[in-house]
């Protein structure tokens, strides 16, 4: 790891330092995806079988995973994991259940009433990657809040074959729509639907540079599909004082390192002598790890800051708006008022990344590569959406007029105006004929 | 207005009568946005000065706008349209604040806590556009939001000269950066930045093809800005029955008429004779219009549809998603939990679509195109983003520990699982040692 002084960077060494890697898709599979999603809107089941056979090697007997092997799969599994899937399941859900909106209404000015209202999104779709090993967690992370928000119809794709945990948790979360079918070829069936699998209204999960860019794809297209939020490279920045643990930070940026060598690992610091502990904790650690080669990687391209105070640790933090932000102070608490762009945060020695990644309750799927300025953590108003209603009393119109009849004057639309006018006019007249009965 | 009867299509029918015409930007705004985005990013204010030389024919004497200029567009107004404009910033305003989130906080197991915070997004960018009006209510839409999200800095870009109104509302919602550029050049400084105008990390409104088209280019750049929604013409759809006026449905017909020539006008009822007298209303009410032209062909796209009940108005409603939905039934607040896709809601006789674009507090940015199946109302939200914190105890790691290394250890993720188990070892020996000591 590369360790710099920031006080003795100047401001354009700064910028560049937490410059992301440029990430590009490269023309061809631009190109690539653009075919696969053409195909599988003309040819549908066909298509989807035969580019499994290409591209995963493997032509599924059937692209609808029949309700009897999930049922198997669950049967198959340990208690333990099951036990373990439950748990994670039941703090998602319970910390999910908790953003649910509520009915929103106020009256602006007497007669006025203006209300905000959520509704599911009506029909969503889940991806999930296949490769060496399963991510049931992924499952959760989207299949849960799908559930909880009440969406109507929630579609699960991933190559087979699949998995029992991914199996388990989706019988877990209620889907019963899940298809043998990995890769661009999966996201253009949810978007654009095929003879066995139903269009869908959103598309989320991560995926591999083809599943992303068919996402964006579908995305650009009036008649494709919505999607969660746009991927990048996960990230982990780790903010400590003197007070932290070498070996819990080492352990952290090395759990953030395995992801995959395009991993960004970053550690801020006013200790110069922590930073040196954790290089060394960081050196023990890595030899016994499993993935050590992809986190070696990762490692190449991180980066060690020694800050001159926590408070530039903070700044240095809401500048670069890591994805994952570790803190390990003495008081971490105090630190969030100031905390700003960061997609989840973990306060203390006792909060590794790998409990939210997990079961601690809160959403792994976060917004990376600096979108943490914009975008939300997911969450469950990613599976609804927002309507606002109104209602005016002949009061409340009437006392309204005068401005909607400016306004809409200043802007020259006539009949804007009048379907005020009109309606003024009408309450004038019914009153007065009310009094002159009288 | 064409006028059809739901119950004698088929499937096939009622979903091409409700298809929106294509919206085809096509080759060449795509290929001049482009360039003008280049050449916007590598010549900065004097390509923007060029650029409105060339597409505006006017060559703005500065791209900034003085705060006197402001100020004196403020004594220029008429106390009436101030007082007007006031109005709605108040109504507006009392919406928005009450769109605010909560902190959330949940113990998910005993020592686990997870929590919900929402901050600002830094900067945004609000695009107004020029024309033959100026468009205030389009500043108070974007611009009160942004006031009560507590953005940092908020930009605002719309083609000169802009107008009294617009400079008058830019003061209410405390807009300081004003700047003289319309156009896809104006996303472009909003998106990447010039010696004028500072980056943003947000850009809002509506525009033309080529505003549009340069708001989806740069949201699509990883380097670009994130924007607010996807844009598509304007619509409305009125669900009337037997106690409806006629009257008051052509006024709220042409009004959304006299947008443009491709608004979307649709009225669906139960009442045949309903559908005649509207027609009747809306041939005498069209010719006294200003913009009559415009809502002539508006509505020669536009659709009566007649269905056997409300409730199958309702489910036609639901499918096409209408951008604006006005209920005059005689129980309208009745039919509120049935619908679903749809941008904001009008309810009962004295509740026109004007008094939401303008005053009634409602936002009028909304998902158009079928984007109401996932987008939402514009609302306090879009102004905002929010992260996830967690903080466990030694107690609630020890109880979450066993659920997180037996996922980790499925997903194959070494380093994850010793994140955990590395503390929970430090936990165990410090309390073992404390037991000795004791
Ligand atoms: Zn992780
Ligand atoms: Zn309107």
């Amino acid at each position: 790891m590369k360790t710099v002084v920031w006080q003795s960077l100047s401001e354009q060494q700064r910028e560049s330092l937490l410059q992301r890697p440029a990430i590009t898709a490269g023309e061809n599979v631009t190109a690539i995806v653009k075919d696969i999603i053409t195909d599988v809107r003309q040819r549908g089941d066909e298509a989807l079988l035969e580019l499994a056979e290409k591209f995963d090697k493997v032509r599924p007997e059937s692209i609808t995973v029949r309700q009897e092997e999930i049922q198997a799969a669950s049967d198959r599994l340990s208690e333990d994991m099951k036990q373990a899937l439950q748990q994670a399941y039941a703090n998602i859900a319970k910390f999910h259940k908790a953003q649910k909106a509520k009915p929103l209404q106020v009256e602006t000015q007497p007669g006025v009433i203006c209300e905000q209202v959520t509704r599911p999104i009506n029909a969503v779709g889940l991806y999930i990657p296949g490769g060496s090993a399963p991510l049931p967690s992924t499952v959760l992370m989207l299949g849960v809040p799908a559930q909880i928000a009440g969406c109507r119809r929630v579609v699960l794709c991933s190559p087979p074959p699949i998995a029992d945990e991914i199996l388990y948790v989706a019988q877990l979360c209620g889907i019963t729509d899940v298809y043998n079918i990995g890769g661009a070829q999966a996201v253009a069936a949810m978007a654009y639907g095929t003879e066995s699998v139903s269009r869908v209204d959103k598309i989320f999960g991560p995926g591999n540079a083809f599943v992303t860019e068919a996402k964006r794809q579908v995305s650009n297209d009036f008649n494709g599909a919505a999607i969660d939020m746009p991927a990048g490279p996960s990230e982990v920045m780790v903010i400590a004082d003197s007070s932290a643990d070498p070996d819990f930070i080492a352990a952290d940026l090395l759990s953030q390192a395995e992801h995959g060598p395009d991993s960004q690992v970053v550690l801020v610091t006013p200790e110069p002598s922590i930073a040196d502990r954790v290089a060394d904790a960081i050196a023990s650690q890595l030899s016994s790890l499993s993935r050590a080669d992809i986190a070696r990687q990762a490692l190449g391209s991180s980066l060690m800051i020694i800050a001159d105070s926590i408070t530039q640790c903070v700044s240095i933090s809401n500048h670069y708006g890591p994805e994952h932000l570790i803190v390990q102070t003495r008081n971490p608490r105090d630190l969030v008022p100031l905390l700003d762009n960061a997609g989840s945060i973990f306060l203390g020695r006792w909060s590794p990344e790998s409990v939210g990644d997990y079961a601690s309750g809160t959403n792994h799927v976060l917004p990376t590569y600096g979108y943490t300025k914009t975008y939300s953590s997911l969450g469950l108003a990613d599976f609804t959406k927002r309507m606002t209603v109104q209602e005016l009393s002949a009061d409340g119109l009437l006392e309204l007029a005068p401005t909607v009849e400016t306004m809409a004057t200043a802007e020259g639309l006539d009949a804007h105006r009048r379907a005020v006018s009109i309606r003024v006019e009408k309450i004038k007249q019914s009153r007065a004929s009310t009094l002159k009965e009288a």
